[in-house]
């Protein structure tokens, strides 16, 4: 197999593809979206036959149970990628609308105009529900996409990809818009994230050494979140109940996502009342605390945390404390430790929240809230392909208009420079 | 020399730089950036002399006169940095504008505010100004950057850099907010480039092999044109007076710049009528032509083009002519040849116009005027850092807000997630 020639070719096909798609009517591709739904949910038995070929696959080689659960289609979930579906045809088509126009005093017309990026890459891991759905919001926005799923859901995704594919191309889509790598080769990753010219952005959507390994390799743009390490740093001046429901919140809601939070900071001038109520509250909740030395003259009987736990994603029941004298030392431990993420300050006192949100160098800040919003539903984009912890190009919930680019479109009268 | 060490060093205190120049109000970044300009002219004598030294090392290694025009600074290129500092300083300040602010059901505030990158680094080649225009346009927008300059220019590019550290710390610059490599080995470039988490954007300027080193040893997102081959296309429907206007001055105005275009393609129909008199037209000043078989048809005189110089950037008086059978075989060799950059439909039909303006991929598309006015002056930008091929973050001429990014800052009154 001449992997090289085949996502080479891959890359082609989507480029003619993209154009193709880029001259659509946004109702041409809302049908397009509402036949994919429908053609998931026609394809149901076929999509769990070749689910349960995976996952027996992967109870053989022994995945663990939380996999194998990322692995299953149910009757539910293939209800809930097709709902996913014929929501994203309901939102608003980004395509073709106007950023900005103005005139030049030598009357050429600038017209800033929102376009499709071209040809996406997704590389991403177990959970099969992804091809449906970034294939949806990359339909949406004209963009042709190459999908690369996880060796482990290669059936699941490729009966996914043919009913989507199916049912597209009965309203009009260009055959190769959506398109996924059949093998489970590494060596296709490497091609697909080197295809300069021919792929235009890399999406990498899984774990960090996922992330770390395309990023290493890409000369593709690349835009991702290695890890979610947020924070809530209680201030001096923090109302102490509304302290203890958000912290309880951000890391108890749902641990095991990239907006909950991983290490609380608490000012060490209300540490000594605050941080045993929350203890208490935190341990009928089963949270584990680890605490810097400061924590533990307070709460003695919780673990000392090392230097090695403040950078850390826990994605569980665990939480690393600290106290700190200033809103300056949370907002230097934040920038050092955490992830550029989502973090949040609890306080009354506008001097401390102003200086907060200027100084934590993180895509979303809080004042007040909860970590668990930083999401795309969560922001009323209605959809999110992922949350992205760059700074270029996007950052933060990344919805429709984040997969879109511009171009110029300038008119004139045959003006010419002097 | 550890010049690892050395690198990252210089990263961290960027990062510092970056924190303290965020919080500059506009009118302090205004006063440093026109004592910056006071000190460039008063340190005129420091720099030509620093200057001399590059010059008499450039003319010993070889260097031709092209490359020592651009190297030399006489009085006037010092007077031009120091005008080129005043006019940023009087630009709008686009960080900390709100970019969009909505309200959520529960009562959350979304605001999407503009705040600087944080560390951009930029890796250039002979042209001492670009040490000044650069830095000024980073100060502007409270970006801390560390420089990389030609080796032919080092001495220059120092006294520069020493000019704008020592007016701009006299107005409260951060003193790492401007940092040059000061020494030659190309290490220092890979340790830039790679130096994830401390620099956050990297600027390569200079030749397409300069650009490509550093974007193949990048870690750090690049933001890059590789080349601008450019092109204009006459339509049947083409107002052919016009069209000679505008493909005289795209390509000759000033030939050796990326906006100016490299090969005119032009429709059948029209071609036996307008190529004589353009070639006529380009003749006189001194163009030489390169053409396909049906453009020597009708100008036997010229030399026939090759393969090879479709995606061939001339930089120089020798244009490439194309004839063509519709809009459709023009876009297409546009797409395939050229380099995203600027490309111009010569069309009164407004079908042909709308065709080539969806279709070609370009940063900037052109109806009835030349691709000369791809520029952030000619933009009404007031400044440029670049003018950019990619898709992803900025595309076209890079301004002031190029140089941004945004933060979500969202305040609530103890919201939490349900």
């Amino acid at each position: 197999m001449d992997i090289h020639a085949i996502i080479q070719e891959m890359g082609l096909r989507a480029r003619d593809a993209a154009q193709q798609l880029a001259r659509l009517p946004a109702r041409r591709k809302n049908a397009i979206l509402m036949a994919m739904a429908d053609e998931i949910e026609q394809s149901a038995a076929a999509i769990k036959a070749a689910n349960a070929v995976d996952v027996e696959n992967g109870r053989q080689a022994g995945l663990s149970d939380a996999m194998l659960d990322r692995l299953v289609l149910t009757d539910e979930r293939i209800s809930s990628m097709a709902r996913g579906l014929r929501s994203v045809a309901a939102l608003k088509d980004p395509v073709g609308t106007r950023i900005s126009r103005w005139i030049r005093p030598n009357g050429l017309e600038i017209v800033k105009q929102r376009v499709p990026i071209g040809v996406i890459g997704i590389v991403y891991e177990s959970r099969p529900n992804v091809t449906a759905d970034t294939s949806a919001l990359c339909l949406k926005t004209a963009n042709a996409v190459i999908l690369r799923g996880g060796k482990e859901a290669l059936a699941s995704n490729l009966a996914i990809a043919a009913a989507l594919k199916a049912g597209g191309m009965r309203k009009g889509m260009p055959e190769f818009a959506i398109q996924m790598i059949d093998f489970t080769e590494r060596e296709a990753v490497r091609e697909l994230v080197q295809m300069e010219g021919k792929v235009d952005l890399i999406i990498p959507r899984g774990g960090e050494a996922l992330i770390r390994a395309v990023t290493e390799q890409a000369r593709v743009p690349v835009i991702k979140h290695y890890k979610g390490v947020c924070h809530v740093y209680v201030d001096e001046s923090a109302d102490l109940e509304m302290a203890l429901s958000v912290t309880e919140n951000a890391k108890c809601q749902r641990p095991g996502v990239c907006n909950a939070i991983e290490a609380l900071l608490v000012h060490e001038a209300v540490a000594p009342v605050f941080l045993p109520e929350l203890a208490q509250k935190l341990e009928q909740r089963g949270v584990k605390i680890k605490g810097c030395a400061n924590t533990l003259k307070i709460l003695p009987k919780i673990e000392a945390a090392t230097e090695a736990d403040w950078p850390n994603e826990w994605l569980d029941l665990v939480l690393s404390i600290k106290t700190v004298a200033s809103v300056e030392e949370a907002v230097d431990h934040i920038n050092t430790y955490g992830s550029h993420h989502s973090d949040a300050i609890i306080a009354e006192n506008e001097q401390a929240q102003k200086r907060f949100v200027q100084d934590v160098d993180s895509s979303t800040v809080y004042i007040n809230a909860s970590t668990r919003f930083t999401d795309g539903g969560e922001f009323g984009m209605g959809a999110e392909i992922g949350i992205s912890t760059d700074k270029l190009h996007a950052r933060g919930p990344m919805g429709l208009e984040e997969l879109t680019t511009y171009k110029y479109i300038v008119a004139g009268k045959g003006q010419i420079r002097e």
